[in-house]
């Protein structure tokens, strides 16, 4: 090793440059450069969807550091005194001479850069769907700054009116909002049965009728089948049910995949879904190379199996660790994920942590699963609805997983929730969490602690919950539960699912006993708005003897399915 | 015990309604009755100053179940089938017969309510300052709901013009928010140096100085000696000091102590602090009596001593295990506090979790500390400022409190921080928090990731901090360290400590050596707008071989001192 250490960093988008910003504060005598192919540097790619619905006013803004300075070369090198080459590719790693093989993309030059420590942070390459006509004119990602400022163009120019977003995933739906918000009429596209997968399928669908609500035509269980086009322009998606989408513009949102590539080539250890396998020191099967960001496959600390986890945030976190062992050998860990997610969709936010329904049922876990809603602060400070699903690991009593969408403050939930999971605390714990409490910020029960008081009376076996989907299939299917609407009238005339319910109210319920079923062992299935009155209701069943009371979880506000009124 | 358990419940507002609708659904058949006092029943009296403020139109949504019904006797009857008597005074315990002696404050009528088990709910007492005047009309607290309906009425009368608030707490300082807003002129009276003594003292000054920018004028560390008057009413506060206030109303909040009498009289345990004893099924001494609420003292989790935590969230929590308790014997746990709280204070907000540095240096915790400040999102977001303090112990490396102040989402940060405190996690741990992240709801590393990679590289002696008292004290005592300021110049332009400070931005600094000191051993001060750049400087003056560099934690965001510009 030379006498000063030379770490190069491959990739300057977030992870890259975090690496080169801790290697230089653990040793100010490194060498350290950034290979970057992009003409810049630590865009913050997150923000594009912003940038591109003008919510961001200035490209710059994308670009700068915190105080206003665009992080150019220049930057990097007065700031930092780091060597960063933009425009220039990393065509191959030499691990035995330790040369990275590059290309300055401006003048065609190949010249060698020689490492002591190499940091990969290449990203991901968006995927594309392999069906005739994705190169006509007209269709893009939204991945690179190029992208964003692509469709920052269009939205500038005004001309497109019809788009069409390929992709229901996070970026789709951010995509989604940022053409809306530039007039543009969007439809978008989802092969799988829902968008935001996630969620879970109820939770998704509360939020796609929020989108088409707003703005948006949301067309799931399809996929695009042929994009049509004329004088090499895209003029409409084909679906592959065959419904055809005129449009100008369409962008494809499908997903990334790992841009492993470079180091495939050069013999590192690749995992199963196509990442760079490293370990919690980010560091890949060659001892002297990290890797780092969207390229790489991490942990999932619930599961204990790899996944990709390609978010900006894990990026930074993965970046200080590989920046810092680059320098001093093992000092820090990066121990994995547990996929923390949100975003915002219109005038409702998305966010999960942990393992949905779907995912813990899919590793065969022992789970408990509750549905709740309820508003994020008391009605009089003007609080809003939340909808949250939350996942329990049976016998430990272990969060493993809550999900939350609605117009409320999910981001904060979801941030509670993460911070329980990696704790690793239990449902018994939570229930008595010590959470900052005044009336313009919360309940004095917090929506997240509500929700585990719900879990644990599940889990004692206090009520039976149903979910919508059950109620449902069952109604689908012909049978006839009891169900009653514990509701007052009131709100039984402005709102009501049509479901064949009965309105008891829960206060006249214990002076109606009469119109009860006979039959002790009759299903009946309660509910109210959230389904706390139809809880209550459920005790007071049970404690008349009937044996088969169960609550619909979540109430009238979990209900995606058409409503009576 | 009867038949039918009977279950009388002390106290009508937060605890005792929780622990009664507890109860009720774990026992239909039970009887369970309410003996209240005051008129109303389930005031949500943490909404109470923003009923006086005018925020809260309308005094029933004080009262009202989210549904908006007024829980009224007839609500708790029907709704719950709970029997609630109020105003009606519990006078006694006869623990020997199991009987509470009541009268009814209407009829005078005394009455025995016989009980099989007995939840005490009696809550706090405000404190009143043993003063002379302190009898005066036009002084008031605001703790109930009569007290609340007063000073809206102040509000709607629009005649007063000039208020003292005596005591800068929580409650202190959300009245003089109310106050304020009604119109009214507020002096804030503080006997100790600072208001807000759940925060360290540079947050609480920072907190103070937003406050006086506003609206209201704020004088600490002196007590109220005397409250004048003419008539028997109000027209003035006299201070300690002797200064003179005039004014026609002054709102007493200077702390509550738990309304134990009943309980003391009745030969239950008493805890040093005044409040009931309980063990963790909130048991008093006599295992048929519970108590709840503010007139208990609870364990503090972390430091296993005993604390007075009068808060509606965790009254709700108690409620809730006595409820189940009085039920099923020892079902339920409540094992204590990190005391969590948060409030709201012009446009900024203020809150703590866990341990300050004055408590846990009170405690001899050998503890680190660091004070912190960022946006809580992207500047191009609208990211607004948040000023944390982290308090960690060293050796364990556990989170011990989190303190944040400032316009930004503080109740978010406290959340976080509480949740990691409750999970006993390291700062080891958390430096890797997997946390919701997109630009609308946060920076890509959350500011309350980023105080823990300060902390980390604090205990890893990466950096020495000094925190801006010891800077101040330090010049006051005619001490002449070299402090270097990294902004940028347009930024020292438009804003400057103007303490002796060089600018030497971090952007110049590496060809700028030769402004350094020639000797190594000297002492240098760093810091800048927040101290990011001023870390990275340090470090590279370390890299020199500088010995005794030090970071100003929290950089100009946490200078509570008048600045030159």
């Amino acid at each position: 090793m030379s006498e000063r250490k030379r770490i190069v960093i491959i990739g300057g988008s977030a992870a890259g440059p975090k690496a080169a910003a801790r290697a230089r504060r653990m040793d100010e005598n490194a060498l350290i450069t950034i290979i970057q192919k992009a003409p810049d540097l630590s865009m913050a790619s997150c923000g594009f969807p912003y940038y591109v619905g003008g919510v961001i006013a200035n490209r710059n803004q994308l670009l700068c550091s915190p105080t206003g300075v665009v992080r150019d070369p220049i930057f990097f090198m007065n700031a930092k005194g780091i060597v960063a080459k933009t425009r220039t590719e990393a065509l191959s790693i030499d691990r035995q001479t330790r040369v990275v093989k590059c290309r300055d993309l401006g003048t065609g030059e190949e010249f060698d850069e020689p490492y002591d420590r190499l940091v990969i942070a290449t990203g991901s390459i968006p995927r594309l769907p392999p069906v005739p006509g994705v190169d006509l004119d007209g269709i893009t990602t939204l991945q690179s700054m190029q992208d964003a400022d692509y469709l920052r163009a269009i939205r500038e120019e005004g001309k497109i009116k019809k788009a069409v977003v390929v992709g229901g995933g996070l970026i789709g739906i951010e995509t989604c909002e940022a053409l809306h918000l530039a007039g543009i009429e969007i439809t978008v596209i989802e092969m799988m049965p829902q968008i935001l997968m996630f969620l879970d399928w109820t939770l998704a669908k509360l939020l796609e009728n929020n989108v088409k609500d707003w703005a948006a035509n949301v067309i799931t269980d399809n996929a695009v089948a042929e994009f049509l086009g004329k004088d090499g322009k895209l003029t409409g998606v084909k679906l592959s049910n065959g419904t055809e989408l005129p449009c100008d513009l369409a962008v494809v949102a499908i997903g990334v995949k790992p841009n492993s590539d470079l180091a495939r080539d050069a013999g590192l250890s690749i995992g199963k879904m196509g990442g760079i396998l490293v370990n919690e020191n980010m560091k890949t099967s060659d001892p002297d190379i990290f890797a780092v960001g969207d390229c790489i496959e991490i942990n999932n600390l619930i599961t204990g199996k790899n996944v990709l986890a390609p978010y900006g945030d894990l990026a930074n976190l993965q970046g200080r660790v590989a920046g810092e062992n680059s320098i001093n050998d093992n000092a820090a860990v990066f121990p994995g994920t547990i996929q923390t997610g949100v975003c915002k969709v219109f005038n409702y936010q998305a966010g999960s942590t942990g393992l949905s329904e779907r995912a813990a049922r899919g590793l065969g876990l022992d789970i408990e699963t509750v549905v709740t809603a309820g508003p994020d602060k008391p009605g009089f400070m003007g609080g809003l609805l939340l909808i949250n699903k939350m996942v329990a690991e049976k016998g430990t009593g272990r969060l493993l997983g809550f999900q939350c969408v609605g117009p409320g403050d999910v981001s904060k939930q979801v941030s509670i929730a993460a911070m329980a999971i990696q704790g690793k605390m239990t449902i018994d714990q939570l229930v008595n969490s010590d959470l900052p409490y005044a009336p313009p910020f919360s309940l004095a029960i917090d929506n997240f602690i509500a929700a585990t008081h719900v879990m644990q009376n599940k889990m004692r076996g206090l009520f039976k919950g149903i979910s919508v989907e059950e109620v449902k299939r069952k109604l689908d299917s012909g049978e006839k539960p009891i169900i009653i609407d514990m509701r007052g009238p009131d709100e039984y005339e402005s709102m009501r699912l049509g479901i064949g319910e009965r309105l008891i109210p829960l206060g006249a319920i214990r002076n109606r006993k009469d119109e009860l079923p006979v039959d002790k062992d009759q299903e009946i299935i309660t509910f109210c708005k959230i389904s706390l009155r139809g809880y209550e209701g459920a005790r007071y069943l049970q404690s008349l003897g009937y044996t088969d009371v169960k609550v619909m979880e979540g109430g009238i506000m979990a209900w995606p399915y058409p409503r009576e009124k």
